[in-house]
């Protein structure tokens, strides 16, 4: 499973939030911040300014906010998540099963691009083995691999037996498709802003989800926590789960 | 494939339109219709109740738009499609591929229920030929029976095998799924505001789009012209498009 | 306040729902329901034949959750809030504010179609007392009085001065409108799904609402329970909000 | 009015992208970009890659399409907005009314934080004068004044009575605001991503449209133009508006 952040919310104007009133900031390293441009915190920083143009309260006399992490604590208690929206992330994810696949699409809050099996020739394509299988190995495996060989060559004659019949590339390999398992290896680009990863993985990295995407949830997760560790201070992935 | 109507947004409350201004109608059938609560077209007189509020438009001078098929034309050709929201139709479909409904789940303003693969035993799971292969028969439909010949004894004795390892049932038959073609059998219930079919059917009857997803997108409309005519009167089935 | 529930979803189609294997229901009344087509809680049954359906789970062996109550009880529990998405219920909204109906199409899951304050003419225009005047009355109600007095006027002469220097008369009223206070009239036709409505009515019913958005949610709850019992089992409205 | 982008995506991760078969980029400067990290473009890009990943089109033999501004062109042609969803921007909007954010809001695929007029002190707010007065003067600049002197004392003088009377601060404030005029000024956080920019400046720069918000849209463009210039080609501030 690759799992990669390839992009996401940058602060490139910190003029209006210094003129809104946003001035003094109680973090240690803010002005550093502001001068050097580190990105990897600006999801949270626009986030709590956000937050602040709210209700104008740019003074902090609260020490437990006044500073990113304890303020963005108390929007998560609050439930102000709609705050959270305003920072995105974008991520490449490959060497995942089109199963996978089919639960992840339903979540509407993301937006996707993905490859498409009507498009692209999948007679190369790779298998993705779940991970009950993969660890047990065994009897399992046996089964599962008897059970997909040869099938990317049924794909193939397929393709190639409706084109002979007058179908167009396309049509062929729509049709084709029908064959291709569920463990077949999709690839897509993904994104959502921040409240709707935190459902996103809140749903899939807990017990009850599926092995394969508690995995994916996991890895999102631990790239989240990079860019926005106020944003995601209170999840963690499961002892159970081990990411590799 | 199976694709039955089963529920519909209905006009239970006359009055409020009547007191909002909205009387004399100009289609013949209007009091008739207020009087017996017939609720097949309700849903254009829901949208155009919608779009006379926006205005207080309750007047009819202009003879064009003074009966509803003429004011939703008008709306149509304005764009003011936010009014085709109100009302929304609930489809039960079936016997459609999982290909297809991995495409159908993409439309974010639809709202899904689906047989699930982790949950439902798939070992008597049926599967649908793709029109393409239907239709030619021969050399085709012979592959495509040779690959998936077989599947379901391999899914079944995976779960066994998964289930005697010591996997829950829902954990044995979530990794076995992994070998179900694209061509597996699924079932929906599948809702949406008629802005949004209008959207996904656009899309999905177009001659580019996949052949299955074509057949469910013709279904799909004959059945919403039926229950909102003048909401669909600029939409038709292509001629290439055989509904049986 | 006026707030009338003018349409929602019925079941329209049973025989899906019998054919896909739903039979012998627990319910006393379901037969009766299907053959007399009683519409008054079709959403609550539409939910559950949606969530059946996910597990093909037509059997019901737990008397917990054979009958429909508790089978959203457990629905809610569990928080598969997806299958509350195929009902919608659609409101006529009027004599509320234009504070209110900025806050009301926040919510981004409703459909709306609003009065527009850039078409329509105010200068008859109506002026809600926010609750908190209105009960104290006194000093309070003197200061609304005298800020809101002749504002409609203004807006009048506004109109007319603009229209004189040539705007026509749309340009005038959005010009014009400037001047129009919060505390002005709006009325609006609103839809939403059953789960969209839940959260709706969760935020904006809560202590730290706004004083008149309460009053909505209170309506909104009374009329949903009434075509929905079962999903809005777990809601109640407040002690301290008195529906009159 | 002030219209500041604050945030935007920034490509941080070229080697999944180098990886997944993107090289030898027909633009002059694309290896130049993944060096320095320019980040003024990386809209365009993350859109190409998104589009490039569906078809696994990484080779370009069609010189039309092989750079960003083609390839981008034949996406737009298309339609093939969804890769248009990867990319988001932030801006810091200032010194519009309340009419302006009312219509604003509305737009459901944006996120907003906003300016409480529940909680936030309104008695020395500024007032946005439409633009049709503000450039006639003039008599209708003079019953604007005439209609809008004094209410911010009103509602002064509204929040002492009603805290007097008992009520919180937050609640005298949000009874109060209802003698506020639709110029009040607000002030928001807005993010959508570029598909949805797309979309709502289309609708907001028509000349149908708003007088105030035509401004905004023609101003968000300009912006969107400058770190998404394929992505905005097509589009163009009308001749009639200028943007000062």
């Amino acid at each position: 499973m690759i799992v990669e952040l390839i992009a996401h919310t940058v602060i490139t104007g910190w003029d209006p939030m210094r003129n809104a009133g946003w001035t003094q900031h109680a973090d240690d390293d803010f002005d550093e911040r502001v001068d050097t441009r580190l990105d990897h915190v600006d999801a949270d920083y626009l986030a709590e300014f956000a937050g602040r143009l709210c209700y104008q309260s740019w003074k902090r006399p609260n020490p437990k906010t006044a500073a990113n992490e304890g303020y963005l604590e108390h929007i998560l208690e609050s439930q102000h998540f709609s705050v959270l929206e305003h920072a995105s992330a974008t991520f490449y994810v490959a060497e995942v099963s089109r199963s996978l696949s089919h639960e992840l699409v339903r979540h509407r809050h993301l937006s996707f691009s993905q490859m498409s099996q009507r498009y692209v020739d999948e007679s190369q394509a790779q298998f993705i083995t779940p991970p009950a299988i993969f660890e047990r190995q065994g009897k399992a495996m046996q089964l599962y691999h008897t059970a997909l060989v040869g099938q990317t060559d049924f794909y193939a004659a397929l393709v190639k037996t409706l084109e002979r019949d007058g179908l167009s590339r396309k049509e062929a390999r729509q049709a084709a498709r029908s064959v291709m398992p569920n463990a077949t290896e999709t690839r897509l680009v993904v994104t959502g802003n921040l409240r709707a990863w935190r459902d996103v993985i809140t749903k899939r990295i807990a017990p009850a989800a599926d092995a394969e995407i508690r995995q994916l949830a996991a890895r999102l997760l631990l790239h989240l926590q990079r860019i926005a560790p106020s944003t995601f201070q209170d999840m963690a992935v499961p002892a159970d789960l081990e990411v590799t």
